[in-house]
Parts: structure tokens; C-alpha cells; sequence
């Protein structure tokens, strides 16, 4: 049984395959049937594409998609082990994970980082645990560290821009009322590495992304003969063929909001705007969404031509039908 | 690409055709098959017959709606043009609506009056935000002025009273704790006009519809044969076969709540009881529900053999069936 | 048109039958099908394995159940008769069942006790209410008084953990921070007495299970060659097969936090332990889950091979296909 928490666990090879897939799926391909198959989607935080590209595409390949809302409805569950539960969890994942695994075919699930303990949320603890207790398939539909249906949606999204290996992407921290998780720049940062690509993270140092990350995401680059630089120099987005916003927090700060609100307030124009694209090669642009209109990306950006966040959010779609299919073992 | 946001925006013989292809479903006729069809459900507020009978519907169809509850599991979404994002609205409609209709075959949009400022308010800004945005075909689930399902279900109940045009019909104010939506009245008063009835909406002074959309009506009731009278002397209930109760809030008063407590404290007699019943021609009783009882119409009239608010009700599926096979371009 | 209340309603002999089809289906074969068919479950209170396995079971069936939590998304509901409505609830239960069941082909409702007064909670007055307003069957998802469903997968398990009439059963009272609904304690009872199982009911005085219920029990344990005993002696544990663990609240205490507090602090120690397992004939463990680890029971014993917990919880999915199949009139 194979899960998918994050792609660095993948290699290449499945994901490009993967992708193959998901293009023929999108032309309107048959891509067979997931009929009978149910697939639970364990969300502990909020979720708009997520939610709905997943039972939207568990519907169209003939399953069904369910919608269980912790805390809304769903009884609050406790993730530590050997802990006297009379507190407000009612519940443990050593019972709900393989219970949930008994009535489903694949398990999907959200859980955001915690934003006290950076050693503690670096752990992914109920990923992790659902990753250890389920008794199917475990899709991450985004953890404290990564988001990885983002990341097939946006190397789908590449291929859509024409983005060959070696050719430049810079992901650019961008000013945010609130500390957001990292799953995304760090899932971008491994995937663009993974597809051999020149990556360029421009954000501020406090910003800077975590080292072991960082240090998995240029060997594997080195790999497929790319490169990851980090800069805090926004003229590094000469030679930029996407240029990928986003906004996260500060690993520096992390659980300080004091200190995080001093450091945003540092770098308060980090914005990406007109003027800002004109130093790239004609680039386009990128976001995972939602996205803050004129915080994070101008209005000018967003309703741009060279703007791709929606045909960006539609792959979100097509690459999780290739991932449901090759989880659940149908042959394409 | 045709939306559903009001009746007055579709033609009698069209809305004439709906209805006789909702009497073919509700008599069991094979209605043709939303396969693989998906509906995206927007909800701003509660809802429970809308909700259930488009789930429903959309599943006896062969089809699947999703559940999409803002606020409950969604971002929070803004609506208005060229904003700094740094609030509590996390994404804008101008991402969140294409990329829904991305998604899914159709959008339905619930999202009722703010009820601060009735200009503000009627502009709908939500239904007309999505209405701009989207890709797919958009259903009003009822805003700000209109509440056209219930319309279309107004109107097959109206059919299975024996209705004809030029037949009378009562729309009566009733007392309420809260200022109620104006959507209801509004469609009820809009479709009696499109189907050429005489309606007189009974209510207090300061309970006056909006006076354009009663233009709007009256125009539309002189081209079809019937009237629209407005009046606060419950003896117009005379030679009505159908009485239809609805609170609703007041125009002068908006936004004011302590000037509409006084409101309705002066017409807090304005219940629909079985006494008033007496009045009319033999009249049945219609309400779209939720309705409170013994402060908008008492048991005795709810519990009483003339009430059709149940069988009302039922026909929301009859009628959003026939509507959701039109708006998807399937043959009836 | 029949309802599914509590198991004490049916006979034996349906149980059993409906058992027979359960196992049949859990082993794969074709169960038949509810091709169109849709259940609504009406959430007053929270639910994970109730939801889940009722919502995968439609699906599997070819059917489909709608999720609707009352407060959640829909109106708050009144079910008091008489009542002038000019509260927080907006829509009546005479209004909300029927419309309902002109929706959907089988209607499920969990709604557990208020808690601050046994009689009238005694009452179930909202599955009552839905009883006798539906027009089609209501399934009961849990009541203040009974669990039947979960009393299904129950008596399913026994059947898998080689229970025979005559055999040992001990259901145990547990402490817990708050004082926990009886529907699971009663329906466990009664169902080992219609399965003519010898059941020991170990609990401290103040915990004794509601009189009437126990001599109901008592008089079909005898008709079925079992019996019912009651003691607060945990040496009754001994010659049991499986050591059924359950909190629940004290009926003397009822509605008396101070009191309630002031009895689980007097049997504090009462928590199902590997020590304590070792007081019977090599039992088996089961509970309803969801259940609070070192406070109901131990880690030591949640983690054993005895454990049936999981496959217990499986088992809702499959008795409630049964059920659904036998409610809906699909021969088996």
C-alpha cells in the first residue's frame, strides 16, 4: 500500500507518469472507473479547492467523496500517544484512522501546522498518524510541511506554460496580515527541483525556508540538473519564465506573532505588482489561492492575461483523478 | 449561457414550459439524466429545504451536488472591486467563483441581505458577483430580492389549487421578532404578475414593498391580464382562493432595529389565524417556511386541511429538476 | 411503514434474520440495490462512525445519504407542541419531518438527551417527533434512550466472537469527565437479552441503569433462556467472554453537575485494565468508541490483541446495509 504525503517520497519517473495521465484525463479521455470506491476527506482546517476538486472528481470517475469536518460535527481527536484523554478530545486517531479505513478506499487528509513549536509541527503529527494507523491509501490534502496535490497541479501548470528543465522559476515571498503555513513554498521548492527546474526563492532572510528542506530540494535538483538559489534580492527574477507568489511565515518568529509583525512590517512592500513582472522574461504568473488582492498580488497582477491561477487550480482537478486512479490500483 | 437569478428575467411561456415539465417529473416520467453532472452549492446562510431537495434532486438525476457551506469549512469571501485584502476575507469571489466553475456543471448561490443599508443590498452583490464570474450557469438559492425557486414552486402549487389568470390571491404581512428577507414577497408578488393572477399584498404602512420592483410588477401583471393592489385592510381578503402568509422586514426601517421593533409592535395582531382565514373565498394557505407557528400563522391553520405548505415544499424538487435539465441543456 | 426505533420493538427472529444478511454482506455478496434512493440523517449532535458508515453504505448501495446537522447550516428546530414560536428555533419538527420525507426514501436522526431533566428526556420527544410526522421510515442514530444501530454491530460481533445463548457477558461502567449519554448501556442490555445472553451489568449504586428499562430487559432475557444481573462487585467479571466497557451518567445525579462530579470522584478507579481483563475467562474487549484512552480504558488494553473495537465499529457498516435494505423493502 503506498500513500502520498509529500512528492520528495516519489520518484520522478511515477510523477511525471502521473502527469501523462492527468493530461490525457483532462483532454477527455476515458480514464476508468472508480466505481463503488469512497474516498474520506479528514479536514481539520478550512478548504475550498481542495474540498470540491476531490469529491467533484471522486463523483465524475463513478465513487463518491465524503466530507468529514473535524470539530464540525466530527468529534475533536487526540493525536499523542499514551496521553489520559480527559480533556477535550473525545476521540484518538488509533481508533478513528482504522475505523475510517474500514468504511473508505483511500483517506485524505488536512491538518495545518499548530504555529507554537516549530520542532513539534515539523513532525507532521497527524499525518503522521494517519499515515501510520489507516489501513488504506493516505493522501495529503496539505500538512504543516507539505502540500503535494498543489505541487502536481503546478508541475501540470508548467508543462501547460511550456517549462522545460533548466528553464527559470522564481517563488517570491510576498507580505501577509498573518504568519501562513510553508507547505506550499516548501512543496514548490521540492517539486520545481524534482522536474530539474532553475528555482530562485526571493524572500527576505528572516523568511528564509527551512535548512533540511532546503538541502533535500538542491540535492534532488542537482539530480535532474537544476538548481535552487535563495536571495533576498528581487533582481533575481531576471530569466524568469513563472514567477510563483506566496505569502509564509517566518521560521525565526515561529509562535511569536510579536516578532512576526515586526519583521512583515519590515518588509511591507514585498508585493507583487506590474512593475514587478516587467523585471522577469515576460513571465507568468502563479498562486496556489486563495490569495489576498492587493497584500499579496495586485489587482493589475490578477487580472492579467499572463495571470494562470485559475487554469492553475482547475490541474487540481485532473492530477488528483490520475492520483485516485494509480492509488487505487486502476490501470491507465 | 443562460443563468437563473429572478423570474422576472424569463418569459412567461418559458417559465410556463418548466413548470409542465416539472408536473411530467413529480408524475414520474422519465426526465432525462444529469450524468456525471455536478452542482456546486454556494450557501452565504442556512438553508434546509433548498439544500436537501437540490441534493436530492441532482442525485435522482443522476447527478451529484456538493455541499458548500461559507464560513463553515470555506474561506470567507469578498465581494467587492479593488479592496486591500487585510481583513478576515482570506479570497476574493473574482478567484473563488471561476475556479468553482471549474469545478462543476453549475453553481447555485445562496446569500441573503446584509441588512445594514438597502441600497448596499439591492444590488445583490454576491448573486451578481457570481452571476460576472462564473463559467457555468449560476441559480439564485434566494438573495437579497429574490427567491426565484420558490417562485417556480409558488407556481406549480398555484397550478394544483386549480389557479387560472385573473384568479385572486392575498400575499399577507405577518408579525415577526426579526426583520425577515424581502426575497420571498418580492418572487411571490413578481410570479402572481407573470402568471397574469390579482394579487393584493395585505400589510401594514410601513411594511411597503420596494416601490420599483412593484412597478416592475404591475407592469408585468397588466400585460398578462391581472393586477397588483397594495393595501392594509385585511378585508382584501375577500374572493381570495389562496393566501399566502410571509413576514417580512421594513424598508423604512432598515438597519434600524429599535424603529422596527416599534413597527412591529404596532401590527403585532398580524397573524394569520383561522378566523382571517374566514374572510377569504374558500382560500387555501401557502407559506415557504421556515414558518414560526402562533407568531406568523397559527397551529390551527397550519394543522388544518387547507394548508399546502408541505406539498408546497415538496414541489421545490419538482420544479429545480426541470429547472437544472434546462439550464444544462438536456431535451425534455 | 416501519420505523427503527429500538431493537425492543422487533422481534427476535427479524434481528436475527437481519444478522444473517449482514454477514452475507460483509462477506462480499451482492446485497441488492437502492439505485435512486436517498437517506437524509439529521445531526442534532455529533457523529463520526454513525455519519460515515451510513453515508458509505448508501453509496455502496447504489443510493445516496445526506448529511444535515441541525445548527450546523440548517434552521434550529422546535419539536414542543403548542408552542408560540418566538424564540431562537425557527422551524417546527410538524413542518421540517414531513417536507423532509417528501424528499428522501429513509430518514435517520440522532438527537441525545438535553440532560437537565430524566423524565422529559425520557420521553425522546425528538425522535418521537419524527416517528410521528415522517412519512417514510426513521432510523434511530442514537435517542436519549437507545443506540439500536450501534446494539446491530454489537450483537454481529458477539456472533464473530463465538457467543452462544447462555454465554457471559459484562457490561462495565467507566469514569469519565462528564457524565455520557445511557442510549449505548441500554440498548447493549436489551440486546444481549433478546439474544439470550447471561449479562452482569457492573456499575457503581449511584450508576444503576433506568429501572423500568432493566425490568423490560430482565423479562426478555427469561423469554430468551438469559438472564440480567446487576452489581456494583467487579468479581462478577468472572466466567465473562467479552467485557463490554461504557461510561454513562448517573440518573440519580441527572442534571446535577456538583453531584454527578461528586459520584465519578467516589469511583474513580472504575477504568477497564489489562489487571482487570484478568479477572475473566480470556475475554474480549469491546466498546462504541469513540472512547477516551486511561480514562475508560487503558492504552494496555486498547492496544491488545482482545481489542475487537475496530472490527465492532466495521460492523455498523454492515448491519446498517441490512437494515436499510430491509427498511426500503429490497428482498434479501
Amino acid at each position: 500500500m503506498k500513500h502520498f504525503l509529500s512528492t520528495s517520497e516519489w520518484e520522478r519517473d511515477e510523477i511525471n507518469k502521473l502527469l501523462d495521465n492527468a493530461v490525457r484525463i483532462k483532454a477527455g479521455q476515458n480514464p476508468g472507473s472508480l466505481s463503488k470506491k469512497t474516498m474520506g476527506m479528514v479536514f481539520f482546517n478550512s478548504s475550498l479547492r481542495t474540498r470540491t476538486s476531490f469529491e467533484a472528481g471522486m463523483f465524475q470517475l463513478g465513487g463518491h467523496a465524503l466530507n468529514l469536518a473535524v470539530g464540525g460535527g466530527l468529534w475533536d481527536l487526540e493525536t499523542a500517544d499514551g496521553v489520559v484523554m480527559d480533556g477535550a478530545r473525545a476521540e484518538h486517531v488509533k481508533e478513528a484512522v482504522p475505523v475510517l479505513s474500514r468504511y473508505v478506499d483511500v483517506l485524505g487528509v488536512r491538518a495545518f501546522a499548530e504555529g507554537a513549536d516549530y520542532a513539534f509541527d515539523r513532525t507532521d503529527p497527524v499525518l503522521s498518524a494517519f499515515a501510520s494507523y489507516s489501513e488504506v491509501p493516505v493522501i495529503n490534502m496539505e500538512s504543516g510541511l507539505w502540500h503535494p496535490c498543489q505541487a502536481l497541479a503546478d508541475a501540470l501548470t508548467w508543462r501547460e506554460a511550456g517549462m522545460r528543465p533548466r528553464d527559470n522559476i522564481a517563488l517570491v515571498w510576498c507580505r501577509h496580515p498573518k504568519p501562513l503555513p510553508m507547505a506550499v513554498p516548501n512543496s514548490v521548492m521540492m517539486m520545481a527541483a524534482q522536474m530539474g527546474l532553475n528555482i530562485s526563492v526571493i524572500r527576505p532572510a528572516p523568511f528564509a525556508l527551512d535548512p533540511e528542506l532546503c538541502a533535500m530540494a538542491s540535492e534532488e535538483a542537482e539530480k535532474n540538473g537544476g538548481s535552487v538559489t535563495h536571495t533576498d534580492d528581487v533582481n533575481a527574477l531576471a530569466g524568469a519564465r513563472v514567477v510563483y507568489a506566496k505569502s509564509w511565515g517566518s521560521i525565526e518568529a515561529y509562535g511569536n506573532a510579536q516578532q512576526h509583525s515586526a519583521f512583515t512590517d519590515d518588509f511591507s512592500s514585498w508585493q507583487v505588482t506590474g512593475d514587478l513582472m516587467k523585471k522577469t522574461d515576460n513571465a507568468v504568473f502563479m498562486h496556489c489561492l486563495p490569495v489576498r488582492r492587493n497584500v499579496v498580488a495586485s489587482d493589475e497582477v490578477l487580472d492579467s492575461e499572463y495571470s494562470m491561477v485559475v487554469q492553475q487550480a482547475e490541474n487540481r482537478l485532473h492530477v488528483q483523478k490520475a492520483l485516485l486512479l494509480k492509488l487505487l490500483g486502476v490501470k491507465q
